[in-house]
């Protein structure tokens, strides 16, 4: 199966070229005077690319909007740019062989887009939904089946079973290469890992020529460990696959790699904006060109240039001994003074790196996390944003304090929340759902501060479920909330009750979960500090901290850079 | 000009087939769990009726949409029907010869979707922006805009200036027939009566043989009298115009009428749903199927089948002296048995005129308008509802009591307030904005109870306006609270103060100006109020109050059936 052939560039009419893309987000932000039209400049970008490379197809694997209600703006702009990318004359020359009204079962018009006789499609869009644009309401509809009704995306990858999950490839045919194309919209993660305990995941495979086909899975879901059963392990994909294309992870992991166990490849393209200024996030974006050709593929990473550029420094003052000693006169002034050099710093190189790239937005973000623990005091960062104002592109949060080290002392006995427990009684499908919201208080008294659960969050929140008799929200509810609580006790972060109990009914209320990427969330910075824990499935490498420059350039490796 | 001629039946190559409809107000309660899919089955009906008809386009007169963001299910289900009924291959057999890159300027794709040579269009629809869908934002977009972008709906008689409007014809030729299309997007009435009286709208015709085109003008405004200045008279269209379709005003007076001062016709299609529970909604509901030859035109009224019917009736306790006397024993009692015969009665109609009607929804509005002034007193609304649950498609607001007689009375000397000063002063370019607000409060203490505007409500919606320097929202604002004050002295509704100040509130922070469709509006029933005082212009016929049923069939006559 030696399916990784790296000098497969040449373009002949058995060649799938697939442009592949993940998570732009569009919308993000768009209210933000300097910020506001990044995401927009970034598909287009994207779109353009795919034109230019002349591509067969768009692969996208989820989170195409931000929001899950697009603001008309968003919409407008998306349906927009697509219209002008994506429709033409150019003939599409690869056929779809399977059947598609299961392919696009959910769809109003349960064909490819390129074969209705209607539309002039040039380069047909297949996406997946992420979880931020992903089904709602009574109809279960979504911001893609928007345009999947207008005929300008193919949304697929749907599955409207909660009790079993078959995935039945888009089966394309080009010259003599074939393509099974695999795709699964996102869900929560706890629930579909579950079900792939359960072995309620099935793929299905055409029975003629097995081996012939490509198989290529397009999946949005947790694929770092948020927690045990929080995520998707590789191992649980078939070993038929030859090519995942991972969304929801933001970080830019374009390069396949090799997973050892299953023998296929994963590549990660990240996201094509910085929706968190954590470290993930600082990698360089790229999108990739996928070549096929019979079961050999390729993978051309393509740096994206309208990005903004993001640098993220973290300083330990207790490791600056020489420097600071907490405690003594006008100490606060100079490490806000070895602040300021460190952004002077950061700025030189984002110009440096600017030159020649005038597709590059002039304002970088910037972001110092400063490790204050050991009796420091904190300085006034609007005073400190206020000398950056013109040339950073988020002036107000430049300077992040946190208290890493100590509380990760204080609460180190108590994290071991037996989250299987939970898991494995809520899974029961005879369980009353008052017997389920009893269960978790019983748990959450043993091994929780119960007073983060009030009356005006949570407790609320589940009540609503109760009332409703949705066991399955009320169960997401529960897990996402004691992986919070576990990581408030775990102290790395500045969260609140406020904070928690507001977003748990934030979150309740939209039936929805969705896990650090939330822009203005507190608890996002954290997410790396999970990777600190991760183990197995090829993790990035974890940040050094207090080691200077950790922008663009300098990341240790990037996984794509892993053997 | 004698260009009515009723025999023009013959479809040739020559002449032009139009179906005209309006207010379609798709998603109006679509949450309702009887009447919540109302406007889709009836936006279905009326596209069906455009493909059977072979129409040559589909005009619409405003309101397409209810909501100004319309929900997703909303955007969905019309984009979908928009693709099913209007796409295909049926060629379209008329040109257009004016420049569209000004006729639909305000478009991403400034051309008419039928000519894009990436769509199949089989029924292109031209469509006006009413005041439920208008334009927001800063980046001016409306609902429409998002279909024009899908290529599915031309939105075209869009006037980007304030300062002055031009009104551009879409000129069309089918055969040897000439027709030049006008259309004006709503506007707040009080902007663009001002407009007309300085001058500063103007509408511009060919050059070349300028008495051969048939003048179709389609306009989304105030038709009768709300105001001194709170519509748009006819008179102030132009005489060259042949035939204008009026939109916003929801009775169904579609029969086209002459206006013998300016010599054209005016057809006035009116809602294709009842959005308030007002007699002119009660009228049966129709479309129409222009034909336009040469200089001659003939209008077909369709009936539309899938419409739920409403009956209307007004009771007058005091004018049945012989049944009921205020303040006697079980008086309360009589008054709701007569008012449940008169339910039973109005179901019973219902049924009978539904016999072969199978597209027509079974559960029938019903509106009983109880005045119980002279002393009777309101039976239990709540417990009389109950009764017809099954029957009724709007149980909770059956009966509605008001106490219209005496308040009349007694502030009959009151009404007289001085419009015309108010928009004087505020067209002065010059005038600061303080001033302004300083004026309209020195008018209000003069001839209004300034108690109706509480720190909460109005003023808190002028401040927000001179805060931002708005001043066309102040002055819309003050029109529209003016006016709604001299309705509240009138006396003839419920409203109360709070109703004023939250309304005005939320119409100052929509930036628009919605007059009197709002279902749940109290002041909604009164609009037939006005009419009874208009003058001029053909006005509907006044209603005549307690003379038993005034249902569809039980109108005096229709404004279509006047001289």
């Amino acid at each position: 199966l030696g399916n990784n052939v790296s000098s497969l560039t040449l373009d002949d009419e058995d060649t799938f070229k697939i442009l592949i893309a993940t998570d732009i987000h569009l919308g993000f932000l768009e209210k933000d005077a300097i910020r506001g039209d990044d995401t927009f400049t970034t598909l287009e970008e994207i779109l353009q690319c795919a034109r230019t490379n002349q591509v067969d197809f768009i692969l996208l694997g989820g989170d195409l909007f931000h929001e899950n209600k697009p603001s008309r703006r968003c919409l407008h702009s998306c349906i927009s740019m697509l219209r002008k990318y994506c429709m033409g004359g150019t003939p599409i020359v690869f056929d779809i062989v399977s059947d598609q009204t299961v392919n696009f079962g959910t769809s109003k018009f349960p064909w490819v887009n390129y074969q209705d006789e209607n539309l002039n499609i040039s380069i047909p869009v297949f996406s997946v939904h992420g979880n931020h644009d992903d089904p709602t309401g009574s109809e279960g509809l979504c911001a893609l089946d928007l345009l999947s009704t207008c005929g300008l995306v193919n949304h697929f990858g749907r599955s409207l079973s909660v009790e079993k999950i078959e995935i039945s490839p888009v089966l394309m045919q080009k010259g003599t290469t074939k393509l099974a194309l695999y795709g699964l919209g996102s869900i929560p993660d706890e629930r579909l890992y579950r079900m792939f305990v359960n072995k309620q995941v099935t793929m299905l495979r055409p029975k003629e020529e097995e081996e012939q086909w490509f198989n290529l899975f397009t999946i949005h879901q947790n694929r770092s460990k948020h927690g045990a059963t929080n995520y998707i392990p590789e191992q649980f994909l078939d070993e038929f696959i030859d090519l995942v294309v991972w969304g929801h992870e933001h970080e830019c992991l374009i390069t396949p790699t090799r997973n050892e166990q299953q023998l296929f490849y994963v590549t990660q393209p990240g996201s094509s904006v910085a929706t968190s200024l954590s470290p993930g996030e600082a990698a360089k974006k790229h999108i990739g060109l996928l070549r096929v050709k019979g079961r050999k593929m390729n993978l051309q990473k393509i740096p994206l240039n309208t990005v903004r550029q993001f640098f993220i420094q973290d300083v330990v003052l207790a490791d600056h001994q020489d420097l600071f000693t907490a405690g003594t006169p006008q100490v606060t002034k100079k490490v806000e003074d070895f602040c300021q050099a460190k952004v002077v710093e950061m700025l030189d190189q984002a110009e440096r790196e600017r030159l020649g790239c005038p597709l590059t937005p002039e304002k970088p973000l910037i972001r110092i996390r400063v490790d204050y623990s050991g009796g420091f005091e904190a300085f006034n960062t609007s005073r400190f944003s206020q000398k950056f104002v013109d040339r950073v592109a988020n002036p107000k949060d430049v300077i992040h304090f946190l208290r890493r080290r100590e509380n990760k002392e204080a609460v180190k006995d108590e994290i071991d929340i037996d989250y299987s427990r939970l898991v494995r009684t809520t899974a029961l499908e005879g369980l009353r759902v008052e017997d389920l919201v009893k269960q978790y208080f019983e748990a959450a008294e043993q091994k929780v501060q119960l007073s983060l659960l009030t009356e005006s969050g949570m407790g609320k929140a589940i009540q609503e479920f109760v009332d409703k008799d949705e066991k399955e929200a009320i169960e997401e509810l529960i897990s996402y909330q004691l992986e919070k609580t576990q990581r408030h006790l775990q102290g790395r972060g500045v969260t609140t009750e406020q904070d928690i109990d507001a977003e748990a009914l934030d979150r309740a209320r939209a039936l929805r979960l969705d896990r650090g990427e939330a822009p203005q969330d507190p608890m996002e910075e954290l997410g790396d500090a999970h990777m600190d824990s991760d183990e197995g499935v090829t993790p990035p490498p974890a940040p050094t901290r207090g080691r200077g420059s950790r922008g663009r350039g300098g990341r240790g490796r990037g996984r794509g850079e892993l053997p």
